[in-house]
């Protein structure tokens, strides 16, 4: 099989693209599993610590390029659209947002639908979409009032996706991800970086902004378990999924205060010092716009499952990092 | 005030420009009344019985055409976009369908947001952003879960200017509209125009076809319901909107059999007896894909109203034509 994962060099796209490479094969829809021949990870810059592998090519390019896309997309099976403009950053700059995160993803579906394929989609969504008042929980059948111009982009994403493979186009699957902490590396410019910072800094002795208060509940998923369900997004059978294409996630619902008590555990009390409190009001307004819980009984339905709690998260953190 | 409806020389676009001509002011926010300079109705097609005016124009071009549409909306203060593909038109032809509701009407938030004045926007959306399997009653919270390429066009409508309402980019107000009938003029590509054929065509004493079972049910506007609400939305203060800028109007819920009804009582059995009826599978699943059992709130305590009943929209359809 040929995969393309847009996007490619950021953290998630690395990651399943090293467990694509480790497992070698991918069983789609419960049959005989097929081998994983290529992979191409297209993104808007060379990444660093991308796995080095002969079935692996990084390709650099702009996502909204009709004619880049039309040669990444060439031959391609299956297909993760990771590529995004994060919150903040969209937020900031509201062309390069539209550019990427809304005429990326139309460039990519006129693309593959011009080549009259079909291929299997999988779109990384988020509990963006959400914002403003919420119910108190927020179940599958929530409206979406998105309140940034990243969630309206992601909102008007899953609506495509969900058409273009209600007409046959693509077989899509769109992935409504909670924020993803820890992730490695450096702070990026998502409103929810901090998340990750305030734990993953502590870990390597390095000091962190926790810019909201320590009652701030939060709906989370570890990458590991991002990863695991962009491979079972993609290998389920679309008899499966029907016409109902949004996979809104399960997620481990915490706050702040219970991340950092975690943290205590799992590392002691001197990490935990090394975290500043520096409330930053747009900031705070921004995350708890987000929805912190969340019933998800359409994605449990389908083996989709959540963290078990965040201690065994920062220990899969600790793991992963110390594996690289 | 210079006023540009897009979709113009459409039935709803005339009918609203003869309103405003016939007005000659319009009283944003409460505010004292002000002029109707000039009104531009920009379409594909020139329009027959369009409102002979010297301060009205007739532009024809491409909505998605950024050159035309920097033209049109040069000096602008108000915009109602109604110009549309309808269902089944976008359904058939899918690249039609984006082009028209999905690049025009994002040409045009661009276009605007360039020229930095944020005007007023009005956009007619609908309650095909609705299908599938729904509540007993839809109301203000409803997620958007459209099953056509025409329902997805105007729910990523709705968010677009939505957001663009948020950024500051235009005053927006989004109306999502009942099906409009009886509509004047010949059949359209809508699937819902049998609901307007049925009444209108034995007015005329001609015969008509009805493709759905008679317990079928509707959710309903008269054009003039229609127009009264696109006024309303115009001149409501951003205060009375803040962040809430869609709007699913009150409409009138009733069945196929009891408009037959009414229109015997309104016409005569004979009238009734032009209709025949020829059940069209697809029709009939479209027309019952779209809620028709709707609360609506929001837009009640705005002062949108629904009509009152069947037979007083009939008679006013027949005073409409007498005028014309």
């Amino acid at each position: 099989m040929r995969i393309l994962i847009t996007g490619g060099t950021g953290f998630i796209g690395k990651q399943l693209a090293q467990r694509l490479l480790d497992l070698g094969t991918l069983a789609l829809d419960g049959q005989a599993p097929r081998t994983v021949e290529r992979i191409v990870l297209f993104d808007a810059f060379d990444g660093e610590g991308v796995p080095s592998d002969p079935r692996l090519e990084v390709v650099t390019g702009d996502i909204s390029d009709a004619p880049t896309l039309a040669r990444i997309t060439d031959g391609i099976d299956l297909v993760w659209h990771l590529a995004a403009v994060v919150s903040s950053a969209a937020e900031a700059d509201f062309d390069l947002g539209m550019q990427v995160n809304l005429h990326g993803l139309m460039t990519l579906l006129e693309t593959l639908r011009q080549q009259g394929r079909a291929p299997r989609l999988v779109y990384a969504s988020g509990f963006a979409v959400f914002g403003g008042v919420l119910p108190h929980v927020v179940n599958d059948d929530t409206a979406l009032t998105p309140q940034s111009s990243y969630g309206m982009q992601k909102a008007v994403g899953e609506l495509l996706v969900a058409d273009y493979a209600r007409k046959g186009f693509i077989d899509g699957r769109v992935l409504r991800l909670p924020t993803i902490a820890v992730r490695p590396g450096k702070p990026n410019k998502a409103a929810s970086t901090f998340f990750s910072s305030i734990i993953r800094e502590p870990l390597a002795g390095l000091p962190a902004v926790c810019p909201v208060r320590p009652d701030t509940p939060v709906y989370l998923s570890s990458p590991r378990r991002a990863v695991e369900s962009m491979l079972l997004a993609m290998t389920l059978a679309p008899e499966a999924l029907g016409n109902q294409r949004v996979i809104p996630l399960p997620g481990l619902t915490t706050t702040v205060a219970d991340m950092v008590a975690a943290l205590e555990r799992v590392a002691g009390p001197d990490a935990v010092k090394l975290i500043r409190w520096e409330p930053d009001a747009t900031i705070q307004r921004i995350v708890e716009s987000w929805p912190s819980r969340v019933e998800a009984p359409y994605a449990r339905s389908l083996g989709f499952k959540a963290d078990p709690d965040f201690d065994t998260l920062i220990r899969a953190h600790i793991e992963d990092t110390a594996a690289h």
